[in-house]
């Protein structure tokens, strides 16, 4: 997929580089692309009305990650507004494949300044004994998911 | 207390400064002073054999913060070589409050750059309910960091 | 003075807590108090269209804190929704006392969590040098400070 | 590549994982990993004699990341003792590709919890303009990382 094709995408999300963000040499630290990644994925669910971390029965789901990677194209700096578009690029049994497109909006428009993925996985953390499952995506957060991306693809 | 005076203590912990946790002006970020003073007590635990985040019973033990502070004399930079020297002011039934003295050393010697203090408190976390409680801090826990501030202070 | 009564401030910010900023206790971690009054003052000076850190000359203004502090009434957890509410305390040559209230908001209204100061330096970094100067707040930027500070107290 | 094979590597690193480090999940956040990795290429820098980040006639030379990944095979927690290792995959005119074993060790041995990916580039910073310009790694530096290369791989 070319860089300059326009991308598909079900959420975007809005923020402002922060100082802490960034480093000596005056760029926002590339680890901060991932969490700002997910900072997106996160409002996505709250969008959804469904919440990311969870607590029931002293089970509590998450959705740790099993992949990520990012492409950094051009640098961003202290309060640089960026717009974060994410895709569902797959969702699968018990994980989901997110891609990330981050733009530096200026008054000359949208710049694309990196791209990202992230694959998550769908786990239930026994919190007295600390394990760890794999589970299935609950049904309705799936339906939720699809829905979003069938809107995405149209 | 003048900065100046030898200040005793009961631990140190030697660190490197670290390139994320520099910012654009090229220097350490306030912030991370705090979590310098952190990570030195938690070694200081350690020390004590004692660990600082304990889950039974579905309950778990903690320290959050209560309050803190830091007064900053002098910048650090990447690289540069820290020591954090820790003392114990007062151990109270249910908080401790602890002091830090933050240098820089070089070929030169120690420079003083920063002095802290954490109040932090002994609590349990119901991991169910979510709720904290103030507790006692525990006995042989206690003990230890009595022994520690008797050490200091001969 | 008391923490009940109302606060006179002259500017606020809002935000919702990140996952990255708790910690395994399933709070915010004490350090990112200090980032958001950080975030609170530079948007501030967004406020009065003025930058936080600039370049001119291959000098670089700066704010570099002299004093930190917070005091931690309640926890937060992972996307509260928190305002921000900064106070000027006093404006003098070379730097700048601010205090700082941060409150849960919720359904039920507003609940007091934590309240810090920053005392920051007026800077001139010497980009070749490293060197760091203190140096009058701009005339500029005094005369919006201390308009805000009236603001504040009417 | 098989994640049993042992890994030729040229620099390993060891660290303890702090409190701050972890989320609410009670593991590492996963941003973390990105930055062991980096602590790691820049204690590897440090073995060869050689700066990461160097000021010289107003040009600072620095290396931005080009493309980062990480596969995530099992959670690390608070105080887990870790060891990062350091492959050089490729040395290029203007860029370095570096791969990353992330091990957990305790008294049962090590377990593989991660694995990396770093793409940096050799780059100008002119301070005075802020522009970013890809340069040739130096050739004194060239000639140690060949030299760490072929060390690898005999």
């Amino acid at each position: 997929m070319s860089r300059l094709e326009p991308q598909p995408h079900c959420f975007e999300y809005r923020r402002r580089v922060e100082f802490v963000e960034t480093d000596m040499a005056g760029l926002v630290h590339f680890s901060n692309f991932f969490r700002y990644m997910e900072t997106t994925e996160h409002a996505f669910f709250r969008s959804l009305g469904h919440g990311v971390h969870e607590i029931a029965d002293g089970q509590s789901v998450g959705w740790p990650r099993v992949q990520s990677s990012c492409d950094f194209f051009k640098p961003i700096r202290f309060e640089d507004q960026i717009v974060i578009r994410l895709s569902i690029q797959e969702i699968r049994r018990r994980s989901v494949r997110y891609l990330y497109y981050i733009f530096k909006e200026d008054e000359s428009g949208e710049t694309l300044v990196a791209s990202g993925r992230i694959v998550t996985a769908s786990v239930q953390f026994n919190r007295q004994t600390g394990d760890i499952e794999s589970v299935e995506i609950p049904k309705k957060l799936n339906s939720k998911l699809q829905a979003a991306l069938d809107s995405q693809n149209t």
